[in-house]
């Protein structure tokens, strides 16, 4: 049995530092680099990309709405239009970094409220994935099962990876629930729930509810307390359960 | 005798509106696209490049300082990393527009401050053409001969197109004076001033030296005044004088 | 009779001009300076300051939403710590020129997004009036007498000046619709529908409902297409109605 | 014998942290604020005013240049006019948050290369001083004695505050060496420097020699590793040297 192992990486930004990314790149096979929109500078994401190289670990596109203040969690109302332009951009200056490395651009993941919205309204869905389509149908998209654009990428040709959220809550009906920050957890919690949602498809839901969720990627945050000790243990508990962490080529 | 006729696309941001973007694509050959850092925003960019397609005109980065409230015509102390990050950055967030439309990326052109800094500081030159090696050698560097980027580009074995700059003033050394807005100028000067330049490869000084100038483009700028009416002018008297006006392929 | 003519003006920003201040200036009574984070700049708003003080035209602040590319029309999903936060540093920095020039900040205005949410969100509402009160109480509030942050002022102790709009559309309801861009109107229909707001307190809403409205101030736009000969036929038709048209002190 | 203690404070911006603001402030007397365009955000200033008033700590405006990615430490070609209006906006965006705490703006400190120049450019230092002056002129400059700005602050009348490096290298010409970043010091070495300078008026430049020097408030600064202990380090060998640790009013 496959799995991948993906986070958000590069999220620094000028003498600003966020998360562990050399540490944590020795334990995922897929990163999700900010592209400067939300997190992330020009910089910061050649770095990045030089880092996963050094790793073997596959490089995505985490393109954001334009709020460095709010990280791309605080939701704006743009057209869709502007949600194409602004995903093709930051697609495009990633890209930049990935060509200039001689590396091949392995997927795109929507980050914090451009993702939760990718998942709830489906203009925005279609708005993502044609910006993925146009500049180039070999990339992944990074979402859940749940959610409106699951069945438009899969209609629309697009190879999708679907994710499953280490730690992060889910509602009763299966959708995350983001937050602006991230709350601490223990290693011991997290493993114990990863391995149910890989190996049992079963994760219980904030208000106690079991549900079932399929995924083919373990998301990991680098910005909870106590990450580097949680992404190293979820790689244990995935290996001693006799699944290959990879990345899908 | 073939000569490129180029000019600065793309600068509206937002609301704000610059430039005649649609009437000047109906004259020139080449376009150089904001990217967003000291004009232009990935609305405007994609807006840019479909303009550039539909009058079949050559799309290239024109990349600027990270400073928009002073469109890129304040000099600022970068390192040469953040110099050749910021360009990777740019030209791969064009590129993505180009890539989904179908275009090749025709040429890089820096822009403003970062122009002029290119023209006076090795480092700089070294770094921005790196840049353009890194992602694609297929793309021209459009520079002034005059510059000590255009021996470091031409060592590398960048392809090279050299200015004539229609409307902004040489000191007797041959560099040109970039002021942060640009002059008013009548029709009938500039295209003495092209036809001097293009057909005899002369041009007077500011301080009224004659000095020797040469070029494979020439560059008129969208937000002089009168700017629509200079383009079109300095069309017709480069077809007048029997150069077919061309894009270098 | 008194009435109040204003309008939002400095909005233009770095090489981005927008609007036509010094013409506006010579016939409203109350500027609504933007304060560099939907427009303007620390440039433009010197500027505007000054030429406000030459023509005896009261100075408020106009903040909005931290979104320049979307000018504070796209709305945003901050918190109401943040959206008091985003206040008291507007004001705040606009309260810098005013000092400079020895003027008082006579008002805020909020603008675009922010202002629809401060009429329909009372948490939003409370968060802008507990900004002026804590920064200075003799600063008016202009807003419109429909929306909850009309009670809320009053309850607070803020003086209030409400709006007429000469140049948006009303909902039956008679909440304001705001757009992103502003449509063309003729001067005739404006005013003629100026005259009816403030002599008989009727406007006819976009489904041709006849409403009730009440105001204090006529706001005219600056960026709608012929809005200098529009701001100079409401000024007339108000002086041939025997209004004074003057600023509240 | 009176000195005071200042630190660079607020330097946090959205979900980004820097310093260790809650623990500096036990140890200062006077903080310097930064205002938003170099570091800080609007939100981070309401915390850090409300902070320094629970510690009795005097609050001062730290402007910088428009350059979040630099952190205000990579040189900009701004115009005067264009220095004053981001003092005058940057102290006023300050100021919002100290009226509305209830607070007296105590003093205005220049960052970084915007420090640097106003030591080293007349035109700059003056602008500084002058946007000071039109605002209030109670409030103190914090600059060195060591620079052009000092002579024109004087001048003018502004108060001055003269400052002593207790963590940055001097040449032999006593002008402070500005690094992008900080360098790691041992608590020892600074107390030592700092003892000498306060008391003795003497410190070792970078190049060995012995030059004299003088001032009125030590600068520790908050980002440089172990800020902590050196902070409480100096602050102990002050009051061990019977120096009264207090900001100047």
């Amino acid at each position: 049995m496959k799995v991948d192992l993906n986070a958000d990486m590069g999220e620094s930004f000028g003498m600003y530092k966020l998360g562990h990314d050399e540490e944590f790149m020795k334990y995922i096979t897929s990163a999700n680099v900010a592209c400067g929109f939300h997190a992330g500078d020009s910089s910061v994401m050649k770095k990045t990309v030089e880092l996963a190289k050094k790793f073997n670990v596959q490089v995505g596109a985490h393109p954001g709405l334009p709020d460095l203040q709010g990280f791309g969690r605080r939701e704006m109302k743009l057209t869709v239009e502007e949600i194409y332009d602004i995903v093709v951009y930051q697609v495009g200056a990633l890209k930049g970094f990935t060509d200039a490395a001689g590396l091949q651009l392995h997927h795109v993941k929507p980050h914090g409220s451009l993702y939760g919205m990718a998942h709830r309204m489906e203009d925005v869905a279609q708005a993502i994935c044609q910006a993925i389509k146009d500049i180039d149908m070999n990339m992944y998209i990074y979402i859940m099962k749940k959610g409106v654009i699951s069945s438009i990428a899969e209609s629309m040709g697009i190879k999708t990876v679907y994710e499953l959220y280490s730690d992060l809550g889910y509602d009763a009906e299966g959708n995350l629930v983001i937050t602006r920050a991230h709350d601490t957890h223990d290693s011991r919690s997290v493993t114990d729930r990863v391995k149910k949602m890989v190996i049992d498809h079963k994760v219980t839901a904030l208000d106690g509810t079991e549900i079932t969720i399929e995924g083919d990627s373990v998301c990991v945050h680098c910005d909870t307390p106590g990450a580097i000790d949680i992404v190293k243990a979820v790689r244990s508990v995935l290996e001693d359960a006799d699944c290959e962490v990879t990345s899908p080529l």
